[in-house]
């Protein structure tokens, strides 16, 4: 049984390098059943709020500096729909970076919107990496039909984009800037990690609690924070998407963070930064294996780095992404939150344990002793598969128009129907309405040699896809 | 703060009679946040669920006699989101009860659909009674742009409609008819509660286990039980609607439902039917509340009636359906559900004690001797509120087209570009794109002199209204 099978995990000596945030840390202090109530009187209603939420979320947004914060129970998912439907009326235009959350590509469907892709470069180590003020500067200058811009930053990889030229430029054409903030919710805290783009002039930020900060899964926020865009009309999409049964639970545990972070933010913020430090210090004596730093990218391909996402390169060496996640987790009980083609990634917070830098540190030159140096490049493929695609008509059209089902290689010139992407990361190399060529059919077929599998089709073994 | 309420309450000596059903009286076991992970090996991933999610949906459906069970952890809404999405197309038509939950209507107005409505009659209680089979068959007979049937059966009152036969009759016109059993998740399990609609034909049938099993507030299931609806559709409806971090703690509420109630259900249903029997026949000797019965509806205003929500009526004495909540928690520390006008109601659950029907019987015995006769009939304004009123276009096109605000009393002949519902039960009197007449001014007014407040308008003093 799940129950079991989590009580069992909680119970085992992994250590966690991934979400959520609190890493088991914190407690709730008295049995979840026992705290878990609805509506009654003295608890007020999320989707109405005037007593202790309207309170606890007016806290929130003066502690961060925001107009308006809403806590969320369905995650970013929530407020990352209801940012894009309350920006962009039905059938508009949305600037937004090719690498953002499905969520936005939902988003695009639910409302039969029009995207204007801006592709984020790919670093040397095949991670996207963050999106220049003059790509935005130019689709704006482009394309007037644009309604509103939509940027992830931090990027799952922690690669944050410049949001405060981005702010300028976008407010300079008269459009609201949304930020999918999801990975940076404990940014603005401390100066060794970057500022929130709350402060940067973002109008809308969202925010997975839950991911970087001692808070349930699942749970997230939305900061407003310019009159360019109406609560009320927030709060109606939010109403939609939303439940309309909030855990009090996982709002419980949204509304203590501020009281949290007030109490021990600094202490645990420099405690982090501090075992951080030392451990990016330590790994520049790794012979093999690379961790990443901020002066790997260039400052066209990230305004900064997120310490707190470890990124450790395979590209030299003879493992690759998945095989050195799948050691560290076989061999040394570290369970990483992710890997990709030539990475993988530890992502640490305010409640890590310096034990736990200790062993990741061991562990990696335990390993890195026993591998060898690849002479041939192994990074490259990722901008290959990320490269721009020809639209031929949104979403919406293409969900609704398609039909007919064919053999991949027999796609070549047809529009898709389908998504297609690798998991994780999740962000598409192709999306229904664009046109696909005979390099994406090769492209598939050297996705599968890697030994990885493409999803978002229907076909399991993604040898048929849908077209229009 | 949010937690220390919470805990506050739980140490309180308030007996619930309200959601969730779990009552309190089960526990997790462990601290929550020790328990709450993200999709790490060996924990299977629920918008791609291959393992333990895979095999606990099955046992679920297995359990229930459903073709696919899906665990849903943004309440019942997504399932109805996802539900009505995936069974009409984008500018299709739903036949649906007018008495439907907010989320229908939030689905009718993101795909931009039509509505058909079926009106529920109205009791002498002022309750909404059960959709006449007939109702079903005359609508499907009449309007051959339906594209699936959308019922709410038990309503939050408890009222069941006769599912076999509006099955029986969707299904002879080729159409789907979907079941929102959001409040009769404890159906099926005993005989003397109703047959559930996974048993009665239904297509697809969504429950809030959170209501009235122990699960926690915010989960939910939603049951496929035949072909006419394809399951891979509806997942991705779902991974639209719903976190792409769902909540682990959720999940493993859910999940523990079935060896619950394969190890308790019987013995702890048989208890309750006991328990709500001897309340039904003590109240009986009340003389001025009257706790409604099934024999109290005729069989046109209810085909059933769920005993385990306690309806309590003041229709026929000098307080009204809000006093006499406000009495039973200010005196008697019993937190009731909901009131209404002329009603209150006690939710019960399989986790109920029989100490709180106790105290619950003794409570109105005190508050019944204590009143007196209503001489002038108090019901009859319900019937007129939920009348029918003039569709003149779908909520998307009247949401869309929605822009001068004017005083309600100027509106007359204009439509609508809002909701107004009273809350609870949270039905709409008025939908977006219906024709605002005289009577519908004079109702507003009513709704005012009672000591109501209508919601769902921008002008919260309900003086203005937005209008086409």
């Amino acid at each position: 049984m799940l129950l079991e099978r989590l009580q069992n995990y909680d119970q085992s000596d992994i250590y966690p390098f991934h979400m959520p945030g609190h890493k088991r840390q914190i407690e709730l202090g008295a049995d979840a059943y026992h705290l878990d109530i609805t509506e009654v009187e003295g608890f007020d209603n999320l989707h109405h709020a005037q007593g202790i939420l309207k309170e606890e979320q007016a806290r929130l947004a003066q502690y961060v500096g925001a107009k308006h914060s809403f806590f969320l129970v369905n995650g970013s998912t929530c407020g990352i729909l209801a940012a894009i439907s309350a920006a962009v009326p039905r059938g508009g235009k949305l600037l937004m970076a090719r690498n953002s959350h499905k969520a936005a590509y939902h988003a695009l469907f639910l409302r039969q919107l029009h995207a204007h892709y801006v592709y984020p470069p790919i670093s040397d180590f095949d991670i996207q990496g963050a999106l220049a003020p003059e790509q935005i500067r130019r689709a704006l200058s482009q394309d007037e039909e644009i309604d509103a811009v939509y940027v992830t930053s931090p990027t799952y990889d922690g690669v944050v984009s410049d949001i405060e030229a981005i702010a300028q430029i976008a407010h300079s054409f008269g459009k609201p800037l949304i930020v999918d903030e999801a990975h940076g919710a404990h940014f603005g805290f401390h100066p060794a990690f970057p500022r929130s783009a709350v402060s940067c002039g973002a109008d809308l930020v969202i925010q997975s609690v839950h991911k970087t900060l001692p808070a349930f899964t699942q749970s997230a926020v939305m900061h407003l924070c310019s009159d360019r865009m109406q609560d009320q009309v927030l709060e109606e999409f939010l109403d939609i998407y939303e439940s309309s049964s909030p855990s009090y639970v996982l709002m419980a545990g949204i509304s203590r963070l501020v009281p949290f972070l007030q109490a021990e933010g600094d202490v645990r913020f420099s405690a982090l930064a501090e075992h951080l430090r030392e451990f990016y210090e330590k790994s520049k004596r790794l012979c093999h294996l690379h961790v990443i730093q901020e002066e790997d990218f260039g400052r066209s391909d990230a305004f900064a780095l997120d310490p707190s996402k470890i990124l450790i390169s395979t590209k030299n060496c003879n493992i690759n992404g998945r095989q050195l996640y799948d050691q560290l987790l076989a061999r040394y009980h570290l369970q990483l939150e992710m890997c990709s083609g030539e990475y993988a990634t530890a992502l640490c917070s305010l409640m890590d344990d310096p034990q736990g830098f200790e062993r990741l540190a061991d562990a990696l030159f335990q390993i890195d002793a026993a591998l060898r140096k690849e002479e041939t490049p192994k990074c490259g493929f990722v901008a290959q598969m990320y490269r721009e695609r020809e639209q031929v008509c949104s979403i919406a059209e293409a969900r609704e128009r398609m039909g007919e089902t064919v053999a991949l290689k027999k796609a070549v010139g047809r529009v898709s129907g389908e998504y297609v992407y690798l998991y994780p990361p999740g962000i598409p190399i192709l999306v229904p309405g664009e046109r696909i060529d005979a390099d994406f059919v090769a492209e598939v077929e050297e996705i599968k040699a890697r030994g990885m599998m493409p999803e978002g089709l229907w076909d399991m073994r993604a040898e048929f896809i849908k077209v229009l």
